[in-house]
């Protein structure tokens, strides 16, 4: 019996193109550098955020939005920094949508802030699917996830202005080609950058906070321009 | 600032209910034990589903239905197995329902089938929520996602017959406590089967087979009383 392969389309709402270009243009007006932070669940999505603001406070004022199915689990780490937070929780959801972050950008103050990041619900499918408003979309994988996501998964790295590719301390322990996973997402998206990190080691990270700084000061220089 | 949540409740469509009872009254006509496998994506679905046809051929025969947003990639590995198979692609979905599983069955042989595993997209969210017409649903939890994921997609744990903790050869990498996961997935669900296996190496595995052949042997001694 030779595979087959059946097609099936379903319907996405557009609706929520709107209210993202409504949330962006108010962030643009505060200038706050805003970046959707997107993976599979467990890929590391807290642990960078928890380095991040560790690294950039406290010249760069970090607030964070959490979305999770259910728990506040990340949203009490990142509290314990000392950051503002707003955790989401969206029982039988399994994205964040434009509606939920104007929500959580109510209950932020928002001339307090230079850099938003929001950790997106674990799921490499429905987030890529739905704008918040955000600058930025950076994607984690993880390297035990394999080095084949990109074809699985396309949209996201399709969406993706940055792939993080997490956890290259585990690298010795498992079959993970990174050249592989460079070209697939180089192939669907040229212009994304790859960025080889462990968030445990803290191995790589230069590279994204070198990159983050920059995109803040180019958010900041416009504001005085 | 203190952390604030805000629950946002999302309608979910219960139409699929009726659908996968009748998927379900027509596998049981054929005596054909079907498993719903479910995980994160990467976490070892297919490497478990090529494990399972290695070792229960010739004398189970078994057929899968491999879910994707997109690619065969999956579809291919079991095929060159000799299993039958048919590749499900759903661009924008991300998950499983039982219209795409009948139209799956209508594509099978199913007088030639013993058991029938149905992998689903990689995804711990909505596949929870969508019954195929199978009659047990496994998930797997890979190590490397973390012994917390309990707390963040308590569905699964809830909905799983058996929580398979795959990649245990990663264990001494990693901080992940089996205990820890075991207590949070009992807590959510009293009667769920914890099977610890690494699907590279082969360890644990055993018990794995063991309960399918119980559940396989059932189904059988059904149909002869």
């Amino acid at each position: 019996m030779e595979v087959k392969v059946l097609s099936i389309q379903e319907d996405i709402l557009g609706a929520n193109k709107e209210k993202a270009a409504r949330n962006r243009d108010r962030l643009d007006k505060h200038r706050i550098l805003t970046v959707n932070v997107m993976s599979s669940p467990g890929a590391g999505k807290t642990s960078l955020i928890l380095q991040t603001i560790n690294m950039l406070k406290p010249k760069t004022r970090v607030a964070v939005i959490e979305g999770d199915v259910a728990s506040r689990v990340d949203a009490d780490k990142v509290h314990k920094l000392g950051a503002p937070v707003v955790q989401i929780n969206i029982p039988g959801g399994c994205h964040l949508d434009a509606n939920m972050t104007e929500n959580a950008l109510n209950n932020l103050s928002l001339e307090e802030v230079d850099l938003l990041l929001i950790e997106n619900v674990g799921n490499l499918i429905c987030p890529a699917e739905f704008a918040l408003g955000e600058h930025k979309k950076v994607m984690l994988l993880s390297v035990p996830e394999g080095d084949d996501k990109a074809y699985k998964y396309p949209l996201m790295f399709t969406e993706a202005d940055v792939v993080l590719v997490n956890k290259i301390d585990l690298l010795p322990y498992l079959d993970f080609n990174i050249t592989a996973l460079s070209q697939a997402a180089t192939g669907l998206n040229p212009g994304v950058k790859i960025f080889p990190v462990s968030c445990k080691t803290g191995e790589g990270l230069e590279a994204w906070f070198s990159w983050l700084q920059d995109e803040i000061k180019q958010m900041k220089d416009h504001r005085s321009s």
